[in-house]
């Protein structure tokens, strides 16, 4: 998704190098001879030999009468063997590269050659039965073994996805010979065994910001053990290097417009910025944006709610489901609509209080909270009535608020206010699913033109795989990480201020969404 | 021994770097933070923590409130991470030099603060068990298992033995930080690890001729396990890491003048050259040099005889033994001595054969070979006589012709005589205990005033040494790697001639040895 069109070099690549066979007038060593052979072959001075591979070089080398095919990859200059394959293989090398959610985790599979995707699997992150959410794990990882058990669900879940996917199309782990994995801060610890303790205390540092190329065989990944591992850098705790693969997705950091890249989930990340300067901020938004509050809200999948139409005239709901099958519960996107549905139908006020002579028998107290029937008994695929609460609409009021104060205080901070922004990125599969008119409509984004909004779909993964395939991109996430200054959002006064505005829907000044119009309906 | 007399700059060291703790302001992660304090300290660029070092940091950073000795190491201008140590410790750092002989292995320990040396200790190499010559350890290697049980014997006993040296002066293996291990190339493989079957056949190649820093952990050296180990690298299957660390250790790469370095043994390995260039050779010179195969040669110790002088006029043989303890047999140094004793006294004539009226009773036969008794019954420590055999003469004959063949074949190759070199370096521990005047007699050296002969002692340990301590030496033995010419010692009809006229005492040419006059006895 980068602007530029030139060719991509690749950093991991394969060389067929011109090795002469030892003899009385040429004795350098085996190893010191194929070495010689790569830097004729790749024009460069610097190659590197692991230790541990020196042993079988002399077999292999005599064994293909010193005709090899060598796998290599680039890392500061330096090129490094990875394996030697025999050159009649007809085979391929690929890669994989990883999303590494907190939820759902995608592995995508790589021709490196060619650069082009073969496969790819998505699942949920095994960490969910420890601790469906980070703060949860980080809490177990500080237990005796905790932090090992962690990691090895994850780690074993991947290779073991790895295989199936390889095998699938006949490939061996062996001809895997690079990954690169992006995740936010603690997913990524996590993923690298490192102690997440201090992430979500004062002061709030991770272990590492940035790390050298890793190896396989030190992560336990049971693709080739010499496979270069390419872990994203983070900025800081809440800004991790899934925001950093989605910056190098959406191209932002080449035009000379500045744009907005947001990732809404837990946290509200928010980047803004050009060719020139990026800044970032990253505030709790709570997890009613993902679903993750509602009474009825789940992660998306077959059952569940997406999208919601609400006749202003009959208050007849029209729902819609994943798969079309009888609805189990609300995803994030389907509560953004639902609730915008809602407050245009008059069923919700500007506080999102619900509306008694709107709402009418949809009304009901359960537990002595207020809650309205969104699908009845007879129309549920549970066999009981799915529910929207007052403190579900609260929850999400706070989630969007926040939002758009984090939005509110950058575009501040840098004094350039939304109208002069031509594009807001929206990052990750979530945001994919957002109906931006909805999310205008409660006052979580700014009022502004539809293709405004430009959903990139999983710019983690999508991020992974381009740093994966090309040198320049890889080289890129350093740059972008290294030029991103970081406002440190400070919870003070004014921001309180600007909260406590955004609390309504879609704002207190109306001024700022002229879009956004509600007919008055009789209360 | 280097000429120049400027500090001499580690490549081994510590540091207290000034690391900031983290805060709201500033939550760069620790590892980061460290490498952030380290460049400011260093004034480098590239600081390197291998991944396995990055778990445990955020620890030992809080505990010590991030006040911390560093050590590192540096190689290719990046400082890599050794370890991190508490900055009250008023503990040192240490390293080990090594040299890695075939009979006999030499540990020091130095002080890496001062480059000082604090103790060594040598010990009989442990594969000696498995086979006293290399030719039956390369065989052995070649088994099922046996190349694993080669290195591990080694490197077990190396282990113990730094283990005991450290603990003798209260240091422990953690504060040794470093090694350096210079050796033949065929020892240097089974220290490694790495197969040196092509070693000793056609086109004769080692497995690797130089390799990067390792680390001690990779080589199961329990020092410091993240501990830079240095190892020596070699021209070739002939020409190994000893000889390389005898030129630098010699200092004749930094000399206008051409100088030779010679180190006598199994191989005869001659050097010439300046700072401008080098040139070397090795050929075959047997073991009789080193004492190896006379009937009464053995190693250097305790009783072993080392010098010998015989009165022409009364022929009476005075004896000095090792420790002065009765004599149980004869080393290297002691059968040069002996023979050239022999012939000046006129026991045995230019060829080498015993002449009868002047050895007189002394002569016998001992199952059909005749033998001279060199210590009676009554005087030997063994309680036997001890005899020097005829084909214990014609052994040393050919042994020191060879080295004299190589001497002048290479000087021929440069077209510079032997009257034109001021010194002639002798490497090697036995170099220090052959009497260079005997050398002459027997042949074996050009006759040169003796002042031209300079010993060196071991400059195998000497070389390792200085390369563990000084940066500018580390980088030298790969400047003299490159710049060494090898010439293989073609064994054509000029060598086998220059050899066949090198076989008598002194030689054919008489000229050639002016100095070497004999009286004419009666036979």
């Amino acid at each position: 998704m980068t602007s530029d069109n030139t060719p991509i070099k690749p950093w991991i690549r394969t060389i067929l190098p011109e090795i002469s066979p030892p003899s009385l007038k040429d004795n350098t060593a085996d190893v010191d001879r194929l070495i010689r052979g790569i830097k004729k072959s790749l024009k460069t001075e610097k190659v590197e030999i692991a230790f541990s591979q020196i042993r079988e070089i002399p077999r292999i080398l005599t064994q293909n009468k010193y005709h090899v095919k060598v796998a290599l990859y680039e890392t500061d200059g330096v090129w490094r063997l990875i394996d030697l394959f025999s050159p009649d293989t007809e085979h391929h090398i690929y890669g994989v590269s990883i999303d590494l959610g907190s939820s759902t985790v995608v592995v995508r599979l790589i021709n490196l050659d060619s650069g082009a995707a073969v496969d790819e699997f998505s699942f949920h992150n095994p960490q969910i039965q420890i601790g469906p959410d980070i703060l949860t794990r980080i809490h177990y990882a500080a237990r005796e073994g905790g932090l090992k058990e962690l990691k090895d669900l994850l780690v074993e879940r991947i290779n073991k996805e790895i295989i199936q996917l390889a095998g699938k199309h006949g490939i061996t782990p062996n001809s895997i010979v690079g990954m690169a994995v992006a995740g936010n801060t603690t997913m990524t610890h996590l993923f690298l065994g490192l102690d997440p303790y201090r992430i979500c205390r004062e002061p709030y540092i991770p272990v590492v910001n940035r790390l050298d190329i890793l190896k396989a065989f030190q992560l336990e990944i049971i693709i080739n053990p010499q496979a270069p591992v390419l872990v994203f850098p983070n900025i800081g705790s809440y800004f991790g290097g899934d925001l950093i693969a989605g910056i190098l997705s959406s191209g932002m950091s080449h035009k000379n417009q500045v744009s907005f890249l947001i990732d809404v989930g837990t946290n509200a990340e928010v980047v803004i910025g050009n060719n020139d300067w990026m800044m970032a901020c990253a505030g709790a938004a709570g997890p009613a944006l993902e679903g993750g509050v509602a009474g009825m809200g789940m992660m998306a999948g077959p059952g569940v709610i997406d999208k919601v139409v609400i006749d202003p005239e009959t208050l007849a709901f029209d729902i819609r489901t994943i798969g079309g099958l009888l609805p189990i519960g609300i995803c994030g996107s389907g509560l953004i609509d639902l609730v915008a549905q809602l407050f245009l139908s008059g069923m919700i006020d500007l506080r999102g209080k619900f509306v008694r002579n709107r709402c009418m028998d949809r009304l009901t107290d359960i537990d002595e909270i207020r809650q309205l029937v969104i699908v009845y008994p007879e129309d549920s695929g549970t066999g009981r009535a799915l529910c929207l609460s007052q403190p579900d609409i609260d929850a999400l009021i706070r989630s969007k608020a926040a939002m758009y104060t984090i939005l509110t205080t950058i575009s501040n901070t840098v004094s350039i206010p939304f109208t002069e922004i031509e594009t807001f990125y929206v990052a990750g599969t979530f945001g994919t699913y957002i109906d931006p008119r909805s999310a205008i409509v409660i006052g979580m984004i700014p009022d502004r033109p539809l293709e405004t909004y430009v959903p990139l779909g999983n710019t983690s993964l999508e991020g992974a795989t381009m740093a994966l395939v090309s040198c320049s991109a890889r080289d890129e996430i350093f740059q972008i990480r290294d030029k991103i200054t970081y406002i440190e959002l400070n919870v003070n006064q004014e921001f309180m201020n600007l909260f406590s505005a955004a609390k309504f829907i879609p704002h207190t000044d109306k001024a700022l969404f002229p879009s956004v119009r509600v007919k008055e309906y009789g209360r």
